[in-house]
């Protein structure tokens, strides 16, 4: 309990305010994707969720936006899930005047720019609001208190960086990369055991959290079988991010040892990896666990002001981590020649589709 | 629900950060308070809290510590209390090792620093910590769903100061002045009655919120009876203030008009007055409603570093609020006046005890 249990460090979130680099001003990809998940996650309440259930013990339904950030896009996606719940409730409950309270709560790291999110709360909201500080891996709620978990965008998110990697002695040192695309098996494979590690403390925690037959929908980039990672477009992403830097060593600017101490604390997994480890923990159901397609990323390949776009939502979001490693005086350099790789960089040949998972889990 | 029932302008947080004149640097003054009350707290809890009623429909122990601005004395106060519930739960249920989990609720306006706030919870916490932003003049929490509300030096605060007295046409012109010290009884009843409308919203709200045998603790300044307000401590103290604005009008830094429309949102009630507004509400017992007399203000008249201490409190407390509304430029000089002013002030000549309610409530 309380913040022994979280590991995270804190300057994995994202650049707070409302500024030019600012997240709030550069989330609105993530926004495209919230949009064409809405109608899914409405499905899902439509035909999973069993108010009779949650409303058997409580007058309030619980919400959590784990990876909140600072908004708009956690505002659009409260508001989705609240109006499906109410047309929910009125198909449940036909006779009954009395309507639910909504208490929501906004999660992402204590550094996260809570300021900024709490002055953004839409005036007209329907609901009690809160934040929460702290990493969701780890408790962050008293044991059977919440009704919906929600996370866009987050779960991709490791406590850190697999530790064996930095080590130069072992097989799996990561030696010139900053992640695992083009890596030896040994560095896949130490990524992917720190994620499922990851993963079962976070499934620990939101068992205990939820109230059985809560709800969880989580959306979050994944790796279409078959197709290896530095063919999507998140691996493609990192790799144009690693060559800037790679640029940067070789004009002295930093040093390879920066490079090769420094591992995006990131893992994108497969629809049959988080099968398994939500099976492994066993208390949940999976309702519904599929690859989708944000539409945004198919149309991108020929939209250079998109590509601009896409390079100011990494910056906004991987800033702060970049320079706690290599100090803010190449950070312009840096993602002025990303900028200038990924408008070169031939898109079309990424397949364009099934990039996130989309996972709808009921505690059992 | 949610911010259209706040209507507490959001320039009467406490200056956040932890440089020179924020709050957290200048608020050991209500440390002290909280030492004082302590002991009192754990007494009520020990005597007056029905857990065995309290832990019948919930598992947490939900905690709210409404005004409690960027810590620490937030932190000390809620440690205590969990420590005096924890003591009782003992005595209560002495077979059952189970104990119950605690989230607490920090809650301040939207303009409270809650990044410093939340930076700043204790890593070894046994609680799952909240902020909650938005005034108590109106709901923040959902139906029956609090079991502890706690509130240090915030009562006083009002919603807003009252309109009449901004009047030029009324007799409750507040002409010259910046509050109701040796003010006509018009302005005095103007500020008793704003301030009585706020309370019953206040306890409108919380009478919903909290559940039933749930208890209230609240320690906020208050005006001993058949003492005028002027020779009180916290009267004396704003009628400083006023002198020091005053100052700056002789000099033409400011203008009389500034002064005119500027009135303190604070009202310092006696204990009849609190007494009745809890009666007329209904919906919670008395449990103990005494003047108190905080340690540290009976020691200041001799202690000049005392002084200079509680100008910085002061500062801390209301820099925003001036600041908005005369400008920045003369606020150093505001205060070296006030200070200035304040040692050569004749503390000995006040009461010196008894300038604080202490109120112990429990919900029907």
């Amino acid at each position: 309990m309380g913040a022994s249990a979280t590991t995270t460090p804190e300057l994995y979130a994202m650049n707070g305010g409302d500024g030019r680099f600012g997240y709030a001003k550069n989330s609105f990809l993530q926004g495209h994707d919230i949009n064409a998940s809405k109608g899914k996650i409405g499905e899902a309440i439509a035909e999973k969720l069993d108010l009779k259930i949650l409303l058997s013990t409580s007058k309030t339904i619980r919400i959590v936006d784990a990876g909140c950030s600072v908004g708009p896009n956690t505002f659009l996606a409260i508001q989705n899930i609240i109006e499906s719940i109410e047309r929910k409730y009125q198909a449940q409950y036909l006779n009954i005047n009395e309507k639910p309270e909504f208490q929501v709560f906004f999660n992402d790291l204590t550094s996260n720019d809570f300021n900024t999110l709490f002055s953004s709360l839409p005036p007209n909201r329907q609901y009690f609001a809160a934040g929460v500080p702290g990493s969701f891996h780890g408790r962050l709620f008293p044991e059977g208190s919440i009704h919906f978990f929600y996370s866009s965008i987050a779960l991709h998110i490791l406590s850190k960086a697999p530790e064996e990697i930095l080590d130069k002695n072992s097989p799996s040192w990561n030696k010139g990369r900053i992640h695992y695309i083009n890596a030896p098996d040994e560095v896949v494979n130490a990524y992917a055991t720190q994620y499922a590690k990851g993963i079962e403390i976070f499934l620990d925690a939101r068992a205990k959290e939820m109230v059985s037959g809560g709800m969880a929908v989580m959306i979050f980039p994944a790796n279409p079988t078959g197709i290896p990672y530095s063919q999507t477009f998140t691996g493609a992403m990192f790799e144009l991010l690693e060559s800037s830097l790679l640029d940067l060593v070789k004009e002295g600017k930093i040093s390879e040892a920066q490079v090769d101490s420094f591992n995006l604390p990131m893992y994108v997994p497969s629809l049959e990896e988080m099968m398994e480890l939500v099976q492994k923990n066993g208390c949940f159901d999976i309702e519904k666990m599929e690859l989708t397609s944000p539409g945004v990323h198919a149309s991108m390949s020929n939209a250079s002001s998109m590509g601009k776009a896409i390079v100011m939502h990494v910056r906004a979001g991987m800033e702060r981590m970049l320079i706690q490693h290599f100090g803010s005086e190449i950070i312009d350099e840096l993602f002025n020649r990303y900028a200038k790789k990924f408008e070169e960089f031939p898109h079309h040949v990424l397949p364009s589709k099934k990039v996130q998972l989309f996972v709808v889990l009921k505690r059992k």
